[in-house]
């Protein structure tokens, strides 16, 4: 039995536990079920819809003033205006090929739609990555590290990650190629990960697009509180997804989002 | 104190365990020593160079007639015929990258140069794959399993993996992307931890290019021990690199190879 008087922070990381346990006995049995069935079963999908049901029923409990809204089961409002916002499984490709780089996402966001707190955790390796306004933290097979972003200062030394070289609609993808000349190196795959990758100082760009807020808030949280920015390819918010762009520092984002702006969506007012 | 009479896999083993025990304490430490110094000191090297060093130490002192071949410090023949055969650490931009898809290769080839005994070790996670011609495990986080690759029949419902989208030169591209076309799903980004996750059924197929002997002997026969084939794109043995295709069984191989022939460097005879 968990105590009423659990912190936000708190009742965040017992979610991103449970949510661990719920989705780790799916975790690389897709060929299994694959061979079983041939009427679209998907295992994913099952992970993903327990692993949301299970902490939408803890929120609703230890929180049931706040609202929710999970990738899988869509949005409830709550009175006291504040939403966790939750990807039981981020990477869900990552995760039917068995590579260790998806991740739960966890965050909290308050009635302006700032998100004030987030967990990137990846259960399998046993990695979790978190902040809050207190600060940023990672624990690991090696320990317990602040995390705080990188200070390059110039984009020819940086490392910039995205999860598929497609990135997203053609724009999109000129726009990251366009940033992806100027910089040391440019990896993929690693979905989720590379933000937390990010917070950790390993990287210094993660560029997306098509997102949706459930992608990118605990990843806002977390980044911000480890020193680095994140915002869309206009200079603005990025609460509410689409094309994103998440750097180490002040510096590099506005290297890249010099460049970005071309190629960002118009602005909707 | 080891004992002398270790079989060959035991020793591999170890060799494993004490390339680990080197590799980790600079893993995720280059930003520290990137801020540190301006005149190219750079800890990959020394992790890798500090590795090869310790494995071809144990190697000459259990295995004196044996051979040895490493990434770092080149080849020395010995009177068996034998060659242990070393990456210390395969995918040098995701260890530099911080991305736990990097790992160590060892393996044993014969005198035919056939490699008979493979491991691929990703130690910060604590990931094993090995196989030799008696049985193909693993062992993890969340524990031991016999790897047994998968059983696809066709090529749309496979998952094809390379590190990068480029694969190596213009008609290595052409030849990935020929096969891609057809292919379910194809992802980047995981270096050596691709083979892994084909000898674990997870995904079809690896199509790779300009690879050394020390890239692909270790997940040869790690492969072949779980059941599936590995060639280069004209389907002869891809002992010493270059244009690699594997695949987790003959069905899948032939129809990759079948596309990627028109993409294969001449046979040189």
């Amino acid at each position: 039995m968990l105590p009423s008087i659990l912190t936000d922070l708190e009742l965040a990381h017992y979610l991103a536990d449970r949510a661990g346990d719920t989705i780790l006995p799916h975790f690389r049995h897709t060929k299994e079920f694959k061979n079983k069935s041939k009427n679209g079963f998907d295992p994913v999908t099952i992970a993903d819809q327990s692993a949301e049901n299970t902490i939408r029923k803890i929120v609703s409990e230890f929180r049931p003033n706040d609202g929710f809204w999970g990738e899988e089961f869509g949005r409830t409002a709550g009175p006291s205006g504040r939403s966790w916002i939750v990807d039981p499984i981020d990477g869900t490709r990552g995760f039917i090929s068995g590579t260790p780089t998806w991740g739960t996402l966890i965050s909290l966001v308050e009635e302006n739609g700032r998100p004030t707190l987030g967990i990137i955790d990846q259960s399998f390796i046993g990695e979790r990555f978190w902040g809050n306004p207190d600060g940023a933290y990672y624990r690991g097979p090696r320990g317990i590290l602040r995390l705080i972003t990188k200070e390059s200062q110039s984009l020819n030394e940086t490392i910039l990650f995205s999860t598929f070289p497609e990135i997203g609609r053609e724009i999109d993808h000129e726009g990251f190629t366009a940033v992806a000349k100027h910089v040391h190196m440019t990896r993929y795959g690693m979905d989720c990960y590379a933000y937390g990758l990010l917070a950790l100082g390993q990287i210094d760009l993660v560029i997306e697009a098509g997102l949706y807020a459930y992608d990118i808030c605990a990843p806002i949280a977390v980044i911000e509180a480890a020193g680095g920015i994140v915002t869309d390819w206009n200079g603005q918010s990025a609460y509410g997804g689409g094309q994103v762009l998440a750097a180490g520092n002040s510096i590099i984002h506005e290297q890249a989002l010099d460049i970005l702006r071309d190629y960002a969506d118009p602005i909707i007012i």
